[in-house]
């Protein structure tokens, strides 16, 4: 239970500080013999690394990952998979003053209250540098996935005001713009939104979307360990999120049973499908063969330049502008997040699905 | 991971189908102490229990509840509680027939992928009675927290396009209608729809509130483990919740920075304090002092009388209407539900975080 | 870490104290299609009853078990497993006398620092009964593993000072006495012994050995999940057991690497295999194909009718006598629970290793 | 149960290889406030680092440990401390010829045998560099411990025939000798008994024993996680471990009721004890307040210079003879990691205890 673990048989342990020497993710329980390279993982911590459009922190960080064990001669071993990532554009001067009273929307007053005292710098381990831990094990989680021919693919669905529709989108547009929105003209509209925003010294929120494609049904436990409620952990353990929705959720709620019902028919092979999917690809919390769907909703930047009322850690009411270098908007640089904490929810169910019929036990050790 | 255990310290484990012969639960890590009756238990399942109204399955249980173990002398003994409810009104001949289809909406089809066959009768394990292990274990969970000054306290915020007002409303009302919301005007309003839906021979969903008053700022750990995953995990793991948010959830997602964020005050009696509560008793997923607030969406019953579309075990497309004794809203009934799955969690969290610190622990061994 | 269950994908959870109402056992993650039967469970239950010769205790308990969920059609569903033993012969009169002092040798005294009070009926959760849930759950995991050729099989290899030689017993034989010692000569000496300790209103300890056959090489997790510290933990965590060893055990630590290595050599199958089996068939905490064995130590029966010192709940030096219905000797009855214990914990982690390789998770998808 | 983590509350992740880049260990769970530096570490690695005497590997590595991430001003944050050491004087090539055989004593076979190939330098994840991790967060355990007045130490017990006495040692003569054992004229015999192996090509095994004084009572769970199971695991987890025992262990076995109970009496202080101590400090497997006493049986170092028959991976009978840098015994240098696997059971258990009763529960959030 201690918090920075997660995972059943796929188990990743993260650590670090944001202006602490280095991030870091230990992923125990990978499968032997995957080909992995630092590069592999690169590539996804690159789509979450600061400084890349004007809506991200200036804060330069090349966040170049080191493999420090659990490979061998290319492959995995099945042993530990030791991530490091080397902070080297700390500037702890910044938050000296922060040191001294709690920022609105942000955790330091929680954190005090947990530990008595909070590495103050760059707000420490409630950071979002921590989720380098997150996606460097994810970007591993996401190839195993990608040799089972699953695919885990998110998107930037809303920035403030300005949605995208699901059935109008295409994917390869996505980072072509500075939001991660694959529809060119909402990300016309979402830039002017966040450069109204930023002008106003102002943050927004906004939802990212993930699809998942080519799971097989059946992956997921009965009752706590639905795969619907192990992805809203996942997703809900991010920073900034304050909610979760799989397929229509909370739509669904206000819709009727014969019209939320997915009816099952045969496709021409001989498989069972849905004409549609408001289930999302869970019946019962189980995968049941259709695209999985959800949503996670991130709330605004709360370290924003206009003035804000707080208290010091004297107990005095005063007032504020948080300084530092933020981004305006969380979402862009959470959509590999979100990503990646899919990716490792769907990979650890599905190992932990091998053992759910005596019959394919049988058939495994023969 | 096995699917059916819950929990770090206090751990839950429950058991049992729809038409089996009991349903139960294991409390373990329950601490010693608490003076415990049956009835205290029991208020809580017949706050869940069928035939209470017209919008509730006609099937008759008493779901009276008997404690096998772990209570001596009207006390906790820190042992495993074992509470048991044996079923009285199985009807397995109801459900001959859905042992050959796949019911839209249903489970039937993602176990019989996962398991290779299915206890068909009621829905085995995937039903809703399966909650009754759940509801059992919450009221004890909830009377060690009341001892704690903690209360947790769920009531129906919306039943189709009904909703009520947070701010509006009066909890002591909630027990005075049938679908458990706390607004006499509103109530009057769902249940009319739910009247047109059950003529219909539809079902329609809603949204579940719950609210935590008296928890103490500082529970809940940092990254994997932060209060709002797991309370996203064990609210979502309820058979049709196919969404959650704490705070403003979703509508954070469409806000800004400047509204979002909560202002710290100092109290006259010296006091942190929060004028707004955007974040719903979370900073960083650790407790702020704050009430706690968040909401489940339900999907509709998918059991509905109209005729759909589905296949069965041929693999033959064909047309159904589900018989059964069923709810035309999960709601109402769900409530408890969501109250128990929030009090089991924060409780067991509460547990956890006596550890944060060292000065505390050298404390309690003094 | 609640203490009542055990496993991670096969799991179970026991409960139920010595003179409450029932004893019972959760096994959840249980492989869907096994042929299970109550009679199956007896079988084992029915091993380690009371009352079966002089050197049992003559508390007369049938232990019939009864299956109240998880399995449908006469088969395993996948879902929880609960099984349930009806206390029938509680006196709990013999026990008032004991609620006022702390038996030597027994747990009186720790859950009364641990809980601030206990269930002093018949030794409440720390009794032998407690046993049963565990005997109950490795029943089942017993014949699954039967299904997959592992043979998991238990014995007396010691009472007091009369020890049989591993290489010269036969199994068969091992029913056929009181001590279920597989060798006649031995148990005639055992039973003597035993006669002596019963005369003398004292009791005496013993050595269990346990064999598994057939596990295939490569189960069990390096560094802290090995094969063997997990059979570890499962015995020590029986009631009376001061001591584990596998393979040559505290004996390997006064031998020479040029003794205690065990020579591979090829059979004329292609196999690998070992010349001895020092190791007990475990490399790096990780099986090698050879036959597991193991040995667990038991102390005497803590409860004996010859006077003894201790101190009551005033804080009173005093002198007593434990009555009550007890064993003069713990091990034959032991045998069982540690073959459960066992089998148990070896299918648990042959679960587990099913994900260890990239290329068999790929077939097993395919 | 990926195996390279340990605890619930104190939770350890260790990574690395014998020649990779660094072995490692993140501690996640560490109570905020306590003072920590790298010193307090490096005191404990020093005392398992090779090339202190005759009887260790010649192989000359500073194991300079660094804190990466937990610490802040000079005390823990409670959120997870990251402690790194580099491999300096990996020597890849010694190893090359490993690589195509089983060395007999050692884990290649079953490695190969779980994962399909391994990393073969020097062991890889199977090397009792592995070790490092463990005592890196040992250390961490054992300063809070010393905070709450509880010390864990640990010394050689035996080396090959040579015993000491527990009750004629010293302990403060440990260090004064090459093999850890603290009684002066035993450590002489010792050294000469490894002299005679080196000299003969072969090595030695022998047993490490372990005190643990100021533990309250009432630390352990009941059935599962006793806190002699739960050491039993960590001790059995270490590497070259074939056995446990605590208290009497298996001599328990040998005894009479009459002779192994332990007497309580009230102490002029008003204290319960127990005259004697063959329970080893736990009773019910919950601590009782007395030492906690147990012992490890390490086996033979299977690296041995003398020749000895296996097979290579062509399948070919072979005779080898182990080259490298190895300890003609282990057991010396394993002494620091036994207390250290003892420390951070101990911690973890004592941490979950403080949930075990409500009314303490209650005095903690008062």
């Amino acid at each position: 239970m201690a918090g920075s673990t997660l995972g059943t048989l796929l188990s990743v342990t993260t650590w670090g500080e944001s202006h602490g020497k280095a991030i870091g993710v230990v992923i125990d329980g990978c499968p032997a013999g995957l080909p992995l390279t630092e590069q592999d993982i690169q590539i996804y911590l690159n789509r979450r690394r600061p400084g890349q459009s004007r809506f991200t922190t200036p804060r330069k960080e090349n966040d170049a990952v080191e493999i420090l064990s659990g490979v061998f001669g290319g492959r995995t071993t099945g042993t530990p998979i030791s991530l490091m990532v080397r902070n080297t554009s700390q500037r702890s001067g910044d938050y000296s003053e922060i040191a001294s009273y709690y920022r609105p929307g942000h955790a330091d007053y929680t954190y005090d209250c947990k530990y008595g005292f909070r590495d103050y710098t760059g707000g420490g381990r409630s950071s979002g540098r921590e989720t380098i831990g997150r996606v460097a094990a994810g970007a591993v989680a996401a190839k195993i996935l990608s040799e089972l021919q699953i695919t885990v693919a998110a998107y930037t669905r809303s920035i403030g005001p300005v949605t995208i529709d699901y059935d109008r989108f295409d994917l390869s547009q996505m980072e072509q713009n500075a939001v991660n929105m694959p529809d060119p003209k909402a990300a016309v509209l979402a830039e002017a939104h966040l450069d109204l925003c930023r002008k106003n010294q102002d943050s927004c929120g906004g939802v990212v979307e993930c699809v998942i494609k080519g799971l097989p049904a059946g992956i997921g436990e009965p009752c706590f360990e639905k795969l619907s409620a192990n992805l809203a952990k996942a997703v809900c353990s991010i920073g900034a999120v304050k909610g979760f929705e799989i397929g229509d959720g909370f739509a669904a709620a206000g819709s009727l049973g014969s019209q939320n019902n997915d009816a099952f028919y045969m496709e021409e092979t001989g498989a069972v499908a849905k004409k549609t999917n408001h289930a999302g690809g869970v019946l019962g919390g189980i995968s049941d063969g259709s695209d999985l769907i959800f949503r996670a909703a991130f709330k605004p930047t709360p370290s924003i330049s206009a003035p804000q009322q707080t208290v010091n850690k004297s107990g005095e009411d005063i007032t504020v502008s948080v300084k530092g270098r933020h981004d305006p908007i969380i979402v862009p640089r959470a959509v590999v997040v979100v990503e990646c904490m899919a990716a490792l929810t769907v990979l650890d169910m599905l190992m932990v699905s091998m053992t759910s019929r005596l019959d394919r036990i049988k058939n495994f050790f023969r």
